[in-house]
């Protein structure tokens, strides 16, 4: 056996409490290097005298471990534990102090492990609308142009031109109220918006005012109505919280600028020397960008203004949530702080972190509930765009993704394929519509919540920004036109995630053949992708597959394929 | 190699910021299986074009693993890195994804590892004069009785007597005020309590009113007197905080008892039902104990009230932290908010958690500061006590303890050979003098802050509760006695921790022979202790080390040996 592979961390994704009663366990091992995983437990006051034993499932296989899990229900939630295992050969014990061939369980209060009491407050909830929720991500300047008294005259293109870096296109909240129902019929039914309050530029990444819909969006009642009438439809609105940086417009970073450590602001930023010089930035900013100072949010002050605008919204507008913008580069001390303000003032509201790595640090219940999950995005690009991972290695790598976190983490992932920060997906598959469609399927079948891009319905291509920011074409976009197969599948996929409860079911993803298997089992139905993405036969359960196809079946009845 | 035993972790004992712009990097490996680590980094946005590189040392071994650290000083703090490592044929990527042979720079920004930004609220820092301290537990009942105007009617039995479970001796805090010159003079500089408030009991773990100091301890106005005259002395005072149960006695248990789902503290502890049944328990206690009712954490106006008995412990007494019993059975909500309370109200107050166990998710800067470090007085016992461990296997375990968490944290372990909740390690070692004083060695070179049990300077013996809380034997308590040499011994190890500065200096653990060694540098000094716990003469770098013996030198310097 592999002693240096084996793995338990308390009180982390290989041990959390899922109800005040029940808790889940996971033991990582090398890859079929043992025969035999258990868990011997009992309450950590009675574990000297009397133990009980049951068997753990190999649950997930990633590259060169195998994960074993159990769902233990506790009548005392004070829990000791040591895992036992058997490689074949020999039985060993494991705990804190490691490996053993034996194990005392009379001083076990040393060194075996415990989850030593399920206290409410530490037991991560799943949002209970993320569940069945289905996203879109809008970039707002690019979707629809819907407000007629607006000034247009910062307009710089014409509707459907190629974006470069400084296109103002027009889009507004008014075009998004306006095609509410258009994306409710796409099956979504929650939106995430790029950022709407007061900036110069295209992006709105660079805030001035963040209490001020920018105008060339609208006004603040057309981001009241927008949401009302989403709610209405049964559509949640999530805003981008833009935290880590700010304008340089901002009147804050304007009064530094002019008064230097005289200013009441200066500490708002973080400043080398007395004063903002000219030419060599002297001030931290968003990546090396000087028009994007950076926002000191150790400053009290500064932390007040923010967890201010985070509440002002939900109370004000019933907004449903936030997504951080480079959300990695503020202190977990302020997402604490962050998500008790906002919890407390509307409890459903969705926290999302845009952290592009693993982010368990973030997402052990203190501070966000859901990160944009990029590490799916790569897996897809490999799998279906590079052909770097086989078939078997990307099964490996989706189960990696999912040991990285708790499982109601899991349920409540923003999964996505592409987004305002990469290129399009439809481009990097090189236009391949089965490609397209069977990365949909993953997306949507994959544990947790897909968000789709504006205009993947209608394959929009594009390469990285600003091109993959491209005007929203509402000539093409028709559940009936060219693209009807797309919408069609989409419908499909979002109501599975709607309709049926898959949110919690069993997950298993594999391979057979060189083709990917992914199963959800719930209650009564068994939802099974399977994905063929070679240029050959392939045989699956006895059943040959296509070469580039994929099929999507439900209780053993096909209900979309390719 | 060992792919399965190569390991890092993001934000976490293996990767921490130590100050504004230094992090410490740590490497996991299998033991002795590469030639060469190093390190590949730089900061995240611009690591695609160009990197640096640094060697990594092997700082810890372990059983199995070794442990290879760095430590970066930062131009941009805004890290991405991936190790690189050799393991004499090959060289191998170690990222997000896994060890592999190749690595794309460009698109690193999927899978580098990364400490996204050092933000000063996420460093940990070390509490300053817990570098310097060195600890005396002092059991209160048992150590000095010299209120003279108490009632001593309760006192049941006579000084010096073995204690029972039911046991009155008599100690009190005036007692431990007349006595602060002899804990000053045997070289401590901090006290810790076992709890002083209202209680039926000798222990007093069952307190019926927090804000009231136990008669039979003296009066509100003692512990004041106490603290004062500590403080004036250099002596720091840590009081116990029991937050995890009260006694059935306090008057919102009395209320809930008598009023049932009635009363208005119903809901601060955990009732199955709607009153509080006579005969079988059905209410959450701690362990099976009816006396002790679990306080129900979650609950706000609960919280509240424990977490101003905190705070006005430090505002109107001025004590300088809590040890927190039980600790571990209370939620990390609880905790976080705890020390938010305690640092706004005293920066330097220190939170000294009661965690058997690893307590590695308590320890992260938002909870506690350090715990009773139990697992180190495991350690002690198999080496010195059984002997089931040899000075390898020690050195191993000893080095794995410091890899469980972040070096600030490691500075600030309270480091113990026994307690009021276990044997005396006196008894343990078989009354040998020479294992008490070379545990003692070991115990105040081990990184943290040592402390002992009231009696260990004149090697009190006992089995566990009640037999370890023997009263206090003042006729043997004279530096000039016949423990003359424990108290020179303390005398001497104290003066090292306190006036060099050892708490900063690199610790290296390891055996020669089977003797295990223990190295100390700081920019001036070596201390080296070695300890020959074995009935063989031992080779040490060419000089030979007699049975049962050990040394402490300093630059080469013998300064203490047996």
């Amino acid at each position: 056996m592999n002693r240096c592979a084996i793995q338990h961390i308390v009180d982390s994704s290989y041990c959390f409490p899922v109800s005040s009663n029940e808790i889940v366990l996971r033991l990582r091992t090398a890859k079929n290097d043992i025969v035999r995983a258990q868990v011997i437990y009992e309450s950590k006051y009675v574990i000297g005298e009397s133990q009980k034993c049951m068997d753990m499932r190999k649950a997930y296989v990633g590259e060169i471990f195998d994960f074993y899990e159990i769902k233990l229900t506790l009548e005392d939630t004070r829990l000791a534990y040591v895992f036992y295992v058997n490689d074949g050969e020999k039985n060993y014990y494991f705990s804190e102090d490691g490996v053993t061939e034996n194990y005392d369980f009379t001083i076990g209060f040393y060194n075996f492990f415990q989850y030593p009491y399920i206290n409410e407050a530490d037991i991560t909830e799943c949002v209970p609308w993320m569940k069945k929720a289905v996203f879109y991500q809008i970039f707002v300047d690019r979707f629809k142009m819907a407000d007629e008294k607006k000034d247009r005259s910062y307009i710089n293109c014409k509707w459907g031109d190629l974006p470069n870096a400084k296109s103002f296109a027009g889009g507004d909240l008014k075009g998004i109220t306006e095609k509410l129902d258009y994306i409710k019929e796409l099956g979504c039914n929650a939106i995430y918006l790029t950022p709407v309050f007061q900036s110069i530029s295209n992006h709105k990444y660079d805030i001035s005012d963040y209490y001020r819909v920018d105008p060339q969006f609208g006004t603040n009642e057309d981001l009241k109505v927008l949401v009302k009438t989403a709610h209405k439809k049964g559509i949640r609105i999530v805003l981008d919280a833009v935290f880590n940086h700010c304008s340089d417009r901002m009147v804050q970073f304007q009064d530094v600028l002019a008064k230097g450590k005289e200013s009441r602001y200066f500490d708002w930023f973080v400043i080398k020397g007395d004063s903002i010089q000219k030419g060599e930035i002297n001030y931290e900013t968003f990546a090396a960008c000087a028009y994007m100072p950076k926002l000191n949010t150790s400053n009290q002050e500064v932390q007040e203004y923010l967890l201010d605008i985070g509440t002002h919204y939900l109370t004000e507008y019933d907004i449903d949530g936030w997504r951080l913008d480079v959300s990695d580069e503020v202190s977990h001390d302020f997402w604490r702080k962050f998500r008790k303000r906002i919890k407390n003032t509307k409890k459903d509201a969705v926290i999302i972190g845009e952290n592009w790595h693993d982010a368990n640090n973030y997402l052990r219940g203190d501070q966000y509930d859901s990160i944009m999950n990029y590490a799916f995005t790569k897996v897809c690009l490999d799998y279906f765009a590079t052909e770097c991972k086989s078939a078997e290695q990307a099964a490996w790598k989706l189960n990696e993704l999912l040991m990285r976190n708790t499982d109601p983490v899991n349920k409540m992932m923003l999964n996505l394929l592409d987004s305002h920060d990469t290129h399009r997906f439809f481009k990097e598959v090189g236009k391949d519509r089965f490609k397209m469609k069977a990365a949909l399927a993953l997306l949507f079948l994959f544990p947790g919540v897909p968000c789709i891009f504006y205009g993947t319905e209608i394959l929009t291509e594009g390469g990285y920004d600003p091109d993959c920011r491209r005007c929203m074409d509402w000539e093409k976009a028709r559940p009936e036109g060219e693209y009807r197969d797309v919408y069609e599948l989409l419908r499909i996929l979002s109501s599975l995630k709607k309709d049926l409860d898959i949110s919690d079911g069993t997950v298993k993803i594999y391979a057979e053949s060189e083709v990917l298997i992914l199963t959800n089992m719930t209650g009564k139905n068994e939802i099974k992708l399977q994905i063929n993405n070679t240029s050959k036969n392939q045989m699956v359960n006895s059943v040959e597959m296509q070469p580039y196809s994929f099929s999507i079946s439900r209780n053993g009845r096909m209900i979309a394929h390719e």
